[in-house]
């Protein structure tokens, strides 16, 4: 659904010093990380500083996960503008909303809130989750869990070219890599993610668990919640916001994952034998 | 200079799964993730989501690097309510500038600048970053620089306790690590040290490199080049971007830093043997 997943690496000259073996040049494989510039309303809203590829899904995991729009319908159109130059050049997407009521905060929204689901927002109070508690019966087994890491790792080619992007995996209740989605920010990866489920028509998605690829912060947990995943597995530790929000929200949040360990830090009732 | 730094860490209980041994419960030391509110001109301007400790290094880093102060002289005084409760408590920071124009714009900058160097910003014409071009004549040997993993890993208490934090550290051409602050954002790890620097009155910092313990991106070069930092030591990847600003600013910069093995990406002269 877009035109730019061949955009998401490019190589550099590098010269690599390693013990046993001359020093020499050669091309290295890197991950792009470029700007996105989103139009709401005929102006520009924010900047999502996001590797190239998937940019619409990006765009609607965003605006889905910051609440801005509740479904796909509430887009009419989304125009990527041919005559630009420079660093604008395939780097802005211009967006057309629904209804007024979507519009309605926008301006707020983008003022205070921001990509990551952090940045830019001025009060403790502003970072509220608002969301569903889930109530997904959901069961993963253990053995389909340790799978997992074997499984994101075979799914995530830019990360194999490049050793510098983040994944997001939607997987089943029996283990299968239904989705993933790469990039240099985790938030914009699980944001793609959540677009493709967007479009999809797979959201709630209540018998679906995130896998991601690095460490669980308050953004990740709080876009989990907007989507109704059940459970997020991830390869890195969790903070503690992450933690409380998992417990609140009844989400079951396993850290530390390997194909022989693993660590339930929130509702472990969602991991069965 | 900040009573926080206990705060880094908290206990949170898991329960482990490990083949080959019985399934128990047991606490486990997460890293602390807790938004900082922080106050300009008697009102809220941003949120950090930070972990705590160092916070005012944090602000004075983070003020300095978006260009919103200059020196530690135009922030009069700092101040912790102590009379919050909640999720305020030990989480707001007012910051008293000292002249009006270092006011100025600061609205426009919280709008539409925040925590990350990108967030928040509205036009990729927004992300131009401005800052001296490196005329530090550093040479690094390179056996110093194999040498800086090892020592980073060291100087990372947090880390090494929960496996969730960034570590930023100043480290001069002999490869003694003068400082290092630790942060689950790796740009407030990177703020909490240029803090440092500003208040130790280290800054320009031509004379040393900056060692990081992820990947390097956009806004990690964006900071080094307001700190007048002449070289970027990376444990991890660099992207596209990080590379680009490097050779424009004539940064040095080295990635996947490893004791036997190294690739420099930009402006290579000032590693020697």
């Amino acid at each position: 659904m877009d035109t730019l997943e061949n955009n998401a690496t490019t190589n550099s000259r590098v010269h690599t010093y390693a013990n046993g073996a001359p020093d020499h040049d050669r091309m290295d494989c890197i991950a792009v990380e470029a700007p996105l510039e989103l139009w709401l309303g005929g102006k520009p809203a924010t900047v999502l500083m996001r590797t190239p590829g998937h940019d619409e899904e990006l765009v609607q995991g965003f605006l889905f996960s910051e609440g801005i729009i509740t479904c796909k319908e509430d887009i009419v159109s989304t125009q990527r503008p041919q005559d630009l130059t420079g660093p604008q050049k395939g780097n802005v997407l211009k967006v057309l909303l629904r209804a007024l009521h979507s519009l309605q905060g926008v301006d707020r929204m983008f003022y205070s809130n921001a990509s990551c689901g952090v940045c830019g927002k001025k009060t403790i109070a502003s970072l509220e989750v608002r969301g569903p508690v889930s109530e997904s019966t959901l069961k993963v087994k253990r053995r389909v869990l340790a799978g997992l890491p074997r499984a994101l790792k075979e799914a995530q080619p830019t990360f194999a070219k490049t050793g510098g992007v983040h994944a997001s995996a939607l997987v089943s209740m029996e283990g299968e890599v239904v989705a993933v989605r790469e990039d240099v920010g985790r938030h914009n990866a699980l944001d793609k993610l959540i677009g493709w489920a967007l479009n999809a028509g797979k959201i709630p998605l209540s018998d679906y668990l995130l896998l991601v690829s690095g460490r669980v912060s308050y953004e990740i947990v709080q876009k989990a919640v907007s989507a109704s995943l059940p459970m997020i597995a991830a390869v890195g530790a969790p903070s503690s916001l992450a933690v409380e929000l998992a417990e609140r929200f009844n989400l079951t949040l396993v850290g530390f994952l390997r194909a022989d360990a693993l660590n339930v830090y929130a509702n472990g009732e969602r991991v069965v034998e």
